[in-house]
């Protein structure tokens, strides 16, 4: 019988999904598809980091339920949500002969889970898949939702579809052998969480970031408030015509950050949000909406977290303001010129602002590179 | 004010869309466009030949409505069902910074409609798009009910989406300036309706072929008796889980051989499912289904239009029956092994079959190829 410490129910009717959270699911995964699902056939796509350290954890368990898998296995990193390697998949799924009663699983973090997410969207127009999130910012985030995606050269997740899994499932032990930087980053994404609507949250991390971080009862419970909050909003508006944006706090600077480091090692998803979110709030703070003291308190708690909080923490040169500006016009979430973002009247009072004016942007942005 | 000659209402909920037959709606389309959907902005997706032939039309009318535009034109032909021309589009749109409110109009065939339509779907998640066929196959069948996508190199429309069309303008004088072999292949398609489920339409096209190839009224006729069909269906199986199969009927066989042929011009897609009907009775006669004398009546009528029914008909050597068989097995509507075919009790009576065996389907061909 496999442990199960939590778990939340994404209620979105037809599409309707259980997200299981405990410390063995990747072992009992096997087990718990085949009562599930019988009778299918499964398309394993996973990345060569996460193959080595969790994939014979998967297939073991799959061989001893006795199900019949094909395995895809991609290069790590974020340069892989590319068109090239969404015809690997959807050309791998094929050549597996699944079928569209078939499942994809998706074992690895957020670029694994958001291309095998797409892949299965649009393979013979719709497979049915399974997410199992290996990162910190897959198991809080990215695996939960829907929204599944490749970048474009003209900036982050540009092409992609709306495509729920049938079930997530969220393995405490995978987070083991997962990088104590990427941890990091995907903590960035909890912090969002309590930063947006949910102040008390924010304060629980406070005092548990250490217990958090040490991987004690905290983990599993801080990782399940985080899918119920996604879940919640995820609810409300599946498609993103209204509050799902909330969730963007700090994505909007961090996608630009991001785009301008090329996704490389320079800074990480995570990483740029974090960035991002203390920019949202100083930006706020600027136009007079919140109070500096939140702004400090956030930037504190990541900074404690290990992460980067400030334009100058990310290693090399950034490029001009220019191109940052043009990178946050390009980013999704413009809609006719003006400029959309997620502010904020303080920690746990995100809102979203669909008339920022990009001068103010452009003069704080300038502000901030000179500190 | 536009001349509506026929106006078929697809009724899928949010979903719902209009679909508009009439003489000269593609300069009409400018101010319909600015009418309905004010205020956005048009990605237009066509190809070389049609752009030679139809989009002058389109334009003067976008010019005269005031309304802001960009082209994409594509190379014609099937093989530009392709992951690359996926790309281009997609870029296409994202460099003509069109937003997710803004609207693709794909103005072709069915390759033009299926691949913009697909660009549409993933482009930022999902972007609106207006069908404007240009081919009688798209105005009859391919612009109505939201099936689109690309070719893989293991078949016919593999990849794709669900996407509904936002509106639907069926010009009928686009007709004109279409090759006579493509409008026998569109004619294909329009038969398909009969042999379904309609004998009266059947014996209604053997009437009045003639005055539909002529371009009398009848044309316009058969195009919204099609289109309302296809809606009928489309409202009844959106996703393509029961009855809406049966509009797949010639198209098993036809798949393959266009496969084999390599999607060139030696057989077009409506020729493909010319033949792929005619076998699909003779296959069913051989059964026992369906009475010979149907068979013979169906290879008449389509042998009139000027269309192939017969493997020798196909210009060139076919592939093994091996190959043929291959390419049958990989057809999607494939089910654990089982193949799915849509048979017939004969004209107007055609049903799902999901357990056809495949032995009795490779002895058939076998004795086809000997013809
Ligand atoms: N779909 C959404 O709603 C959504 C939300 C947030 C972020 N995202 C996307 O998620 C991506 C970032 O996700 P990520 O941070 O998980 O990146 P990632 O998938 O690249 O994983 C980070 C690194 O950790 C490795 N890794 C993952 N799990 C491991 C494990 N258990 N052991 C050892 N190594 C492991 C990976 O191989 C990779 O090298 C971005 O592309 C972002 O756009 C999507
Ligand atoms: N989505 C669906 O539900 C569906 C249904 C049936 C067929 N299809 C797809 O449709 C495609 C076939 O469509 P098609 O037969 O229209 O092919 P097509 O789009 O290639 O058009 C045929 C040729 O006619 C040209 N043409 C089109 N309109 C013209 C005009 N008015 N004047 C001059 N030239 C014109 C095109 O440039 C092309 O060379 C196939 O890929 C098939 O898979 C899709």
């Amino acid at each position: 019988m496999a442990q199960i410490d939590h778990t939340v129910h994404v209620a979105l009717g037809e599409r309707a999904y259980d997200i299981l959270i405990g410390p063995k699911l990747i072992e009992e995964a096997g087990a718990i598809l085949a009562e599930k699902f019988p009778g299918r056939r499964y398309g394993i796509v996973t990345d060569e980091m996460v193959a080595g350290a969790q994939l014979p954890r998967l297939t073991a368990g799959l061989d001893a339920a006795g199900l019949s898998y094909d395995t895809i296995v991609l290069p790590a990193g974020e340069s892989t949500k590319s068109y090239g390697m969404l015809e690997k998949v959807v050309e791998g799924l094929l050549s597996a002969k699944l079928e569209r009663g078939d499942l994809v699983i998706a074992l690895g973090g957020g670029v694994v889970g958001d291309l095998a997410g797409f892949a299965a969207a649009v393979t013979r127009r719709g497979m049915d898949f399974v997410q199992v999130p290996t990162s910190l910012l897959a198991q809080v985030d990215s695996s939960v939702g829907g929204k599944t995606g490749i970048n474009s050269p003209h900036g982050k997740n540009l092409v992609g579809a709306f495509h729920q899994p049938k079930l997530v499932l969220a393995d405490l032990s995978a987070l083991d052998t997962l990088d104590p930087r990427q941890f990091a980053a995907g903590y960035a994404e909890v912090v969002k969480y309590g930063l947006i609507d949910d102040p008390e949250f924010f304060e629980w991390l406070e005092a548990n970031r250490v217990e958090i971080f040490s991987g004690g009862p905290a983990r599993g419970e801080a990782i399940a408030r985080c899918c119920a909050h996604k879940a919640r909003v995820v609810i409300a508006d599946e498609k993103e015509t209204g509050v799902r944006a909330l969730l963007n706090l700090g994505h909007t600077f961090g996608h630009a950050l991001e785009k301008d480091t090329g996704y490389s090692s320079r800074l990480l998803h995570g990483e740029g949000v974090a960035i991002g979110m203390v920019l949202a709030h100083g930006f706020s703070n600027r136009l007079g909406l919140a109070p500096g003291q939140d702004s400090g308190r956030v930037a504190a708690h990541l900074q404690a977290a290990g992460l980067p909080t400030r334009l100058a923490d990310i290693p090399g040169e950034l490029g001009s303001t220019d191109e940052l500006m043009a990178a946050i016009a390009q980013d999704k979430k413009v809609s006719r010129g003006a400029l959309t973002f997620i502010l904020t009247r303080g920690i746990g009072q995100a809102f979203i602002e669909r008339q920022v004016d990009p001068q103010a942007v452009r003069a704080f942005l300038e502000e901030m590179r000179a500190k």
